[in-house]
């Protein structure tokens, strides 16, 4: 096993890569490929060796030189560093079209993410029954941290409510939310928001799409 | 107005952060704030007023010394640059509950993004009515690329059918994906993907919250 050096401070954009080595050591580990070198790993990932093996210095010695990554050991280490050997409970808040589809998705589960609990504070939807879950009321939250223990919220709420509702959590307790409002919240130090917005992801893709058609001086589509 | 710069090539990640300045602008200019500063834009963006700077030098000369920069100018010349000043054409692939919820997404079409076609591979779904979409099959979209002109597709396929789909994709075409599956596609050079994708991000979370965890020494929830 490698020796854990002390946490020191990592990019958070290598952090938010290590998921994606996780999910590629986990496809590896399923094939029972048992070595993987920083090369093979680089190609499944879309970067380089050097990245990969900066990226993993970061936590200590995890391959040997010339013979590549174990891949159960690193796998093992990187769930550990990512908090990934255990469950972590999460609220939605908001069952509009979004939430109902975030509540039914089947991909949380498995990596040990439990919809424990479905927040609404449209009277109309309280009370219904939504992927197994009673809806409540926002007001609900600080008893649900407090009583059971809430790590994680998504918040699937229109774009108008959004901030109150993420003040709402933060004083409830809540320190990580995964936000599809699209808006860049504003959330005390300590607090950690992802923001899964698709028009933002699309916007830096047409940068691309004009880039390419520039290059190819193509006639543009019809101005808006 | 700033004289445009010959383009340059700008690292990916200054062209992820344009979409939020582009958001944040709007914000401005629809309260009426003609003139903003660096520290202000980086207050509202959670960066440094010296990363704005740098960012926005990329693409030419938008700010006096000093003076700060003109809302409706950068904001007009930041949508010219993204592409975001036309329409883009947008087909969904996959209509089951998330790619429902795509669908009737309120957030795209304020924001140029027209979907213009739904497409599923499942008889079931072909010839069913969704947000006004009559769902047709996935081979009919070399031709839609071609006498419509698509410009970007969403894959919100189940993961094990994600690659094939995205393959037919770009073989039809395609050279921008926004990929909801839980994968990470292989495509050509030339094709832009960026992956929505919950878990990762829930994922790289739980690393800051295990790591406020053993600074405040609490007990730890159950292991799996």
């Amino acid at each position: 096993m490698p020796k854990a050096e002390e946490r020191v401070i990592v990019p958070e954009v290598v952090v938010e890569r290590l998921p994606l080595y996780v999910r590629a050591l986990k496809e590896l580990a399923q094939r029972r490929v048992e070595v993987v070198s920083s090369r093979e790993l680089g190609e499944r990932l879309h970067t380089t060796p050097a990245q990969i093996r900066k990226d993993l210095s970061s936590f200590g010695r995890f391959g040997k030189q010339g013979s590549g990554y174990n891949v159960q050991t690193l796998l093992t280490a990187l769930q550990s560093i990512l908090g990934l050997d255990r469950e972590w409970n999460v609220v939605v808040v908001g069952v509009g079209r979004l939430g109902r589809a975030i509540i039914s998705y089947p991909g949380f589960a498995p990596e040990g993410f439990r919809i424990m609990a479905a927040l609404d504070n449209d009277p109309r939807q309280i009370g219904q029954v939504v992927g197994g879950l009673v809806v409540q009321p926002v007001s609900e939250l600080p008893r649900l941290v407090k009583e059971q223990g809430v790590h994680i919220a998504i918040v699937a709420v229109p774009r108008d409510q959004a901030q109150e509702v993420i003040d709402l959590l933060v004083q409830g307790g809540i320190r990580a939310i995964l936000n599809y409002a699209p808006i860049t919240p504003k959330v005390p130090n300590g607090v950690r928001v992802q923001n899964i917005d698709p028009v933002l992801a699309m916007q830096s893709m047409t940068y691309y799409l004009v880039a390419g058609e520039r290059r190819q001086a193509k006639p543009s589509p019809a101005v808006r």
